[in-house]
């Protein structure tokens, strides 16, 4: 019977060294999935991910299995995800926004250096997405328009001082600044003492945009002076991000403002 | 002829106010063009931006203008853009990677600030996209893992020493940086200048990643250390991504290499 044969060879070949992909799905809106991630989400036998992110995605093939987990432990995820493949399965790890920015691709990577010789001989692909400051900046208008950086505030995996030597550095430096995880109950203060910092190095009028689950429903926009950012208006669906000394707020009738970082300068932070 | 005057008021109406959308279009490949970008590139009347990235779209509706430029100038595609808009066109500018990222909503934005006022009253959206250093990073692992910053290395826009302080503040604070638009025949030598200050901060084995058009023909990754790196690997198509000095390289028998930024750190640039 050799037809069955040749059709089974690849088959085995696959099971036996089985793929990983870690799937960045973008912030929220079905229409910012890329059809690369969506073609990797569909050939996928297990979807592994926090349960928000699975339950943004439309039914998947028949026989698809989905593993949903919370938003913590994610080396343990990974290396979930990692036995999954190595037993042959073909498992896609799904990430909200970018999977390499503050996401999946780097627990991924850590469980491998640290895990098995075998999980480093897998198929493992990371595929991008549209990451949350990209999106907030373009509700906004162009504040990551010059140098930026992106910061988590988060200090379960760093420590504080690290944290606050990063937002004294880039903003002197004259980056624009987006901070992700900017708050949660566990680090209800985090947020406002970046706030205080940020004062002692930028101008009270340097714009802060908040920007909430845009593109998902609930979704939404606000935009405060530095000196009167309220930490309040963040939860852990939030983006901030905070300008330059050079960002500009262009008000316009009847519409939200514009804010913008000119792509030139003068020279300010050098 | 009530009829026909029904179906021309709202023609009207959209003519009246015009649209302009600023969109990216991903690194290149188009399956990392999201379905947002592509509704919004159909339902333009005109596409301005730089040739070959409009080269990279499928055929329009019929009847869509296409209006290519070159890469310079882009305040002046602005206010063409701006100005086809106030006259009714539904504009569509085309931007590779994020429209917000080095790119021309900054631009527009800055058009729009010092323009006539009915550029503020005009209906403008930005539609992000996959910006080059989502796509690099993804292709080497996870390098943008932890705190990360974005610059550009012109200083068309900039005086050099700003660029200069900069790279030294983002290298002793810890983060990785991703350079763009990183050499030029205009700028030969800043590449290499920007490795040398950086070799005054950071380990001599950091991993640096260049990452040249990837997802288009003739894309690929190139991993160096930093004491090794030759800028010559770089060209305008070229993301470099610098690590920080606790970004791991991850050797893989018969693959390349995982380039990964751990997520947590013992308080490296604190």
């Amino acid at each position: 019977m050799s037809e069955i044969s040749m059709s089974e060879i690849p088959i085995t070949e696959v099971q036996a060294s089985g793929k990983l992909h870690v799937i960045g799905i973008g912030p929220g809106h079905p229409d910012q999935i890329t059809p690369e991630a969506r073609a990797a989400l569909a050939a996928a036998t297990d979807l592994i991910g926090y349960g928000p992110y699975l339950d943004r995605l439309p039914p998947g093939p028949a026989g698809q299995r989905r593993h949903a987990s919370d938003n913590r432990e994610e080396l343990a995820r990974a290396r979930t995800a990692l036995d999954l493949a190595a037993s042959g399965r073909h498992v896609a790890i799904v990430s909200g926004g970018d999977a390499g920015v503050f996401a999946m691709a780097a627990a991924v990577c850590e469980a491998v250096e640290h895990g098995p010789e075998v999980w480093r001989a897998l198929d493992l692909a990371v595929i991008p997405g549209i990451t949350a400051m990209l999106a907030v900046a373009a509700r906004a208008g162009a504040p990551l328009g010059h140098d930026f950086c992106a910061l988590s505030l988060s200090d379960n995996l760093k420590p504080w001082p690290t944290i606050a030597q990063r937002l004294r550095a880039a903003a002197s430096a004259g980056f624009v600044i987006a901070l992700y995880n900017p708050i949660s109950r566990a680090r209800p203060w985090q947020l406002g003492e970046a706030f205080a910092i940020l004062r002692g190095h930028l101008p009270a009028a340097t714009p802060v945009i908040f920007g909430r689950a845009v593109g998902r429903a609930g979704g939404r926009i606000a935009i405060a002076r530095l000196d009167e950012a309220d930490p309040g208006l963040a939860d852990m669906a939030t983006c901030v991000i905070i300008g330059s000394p050079e960002t500009r707020l262009v008000e316009r009738p009847g519409l939200p403002p514009l804010v913008y970082s000119p792509r030139s300068t003068g020279g300010a932070g050098g």
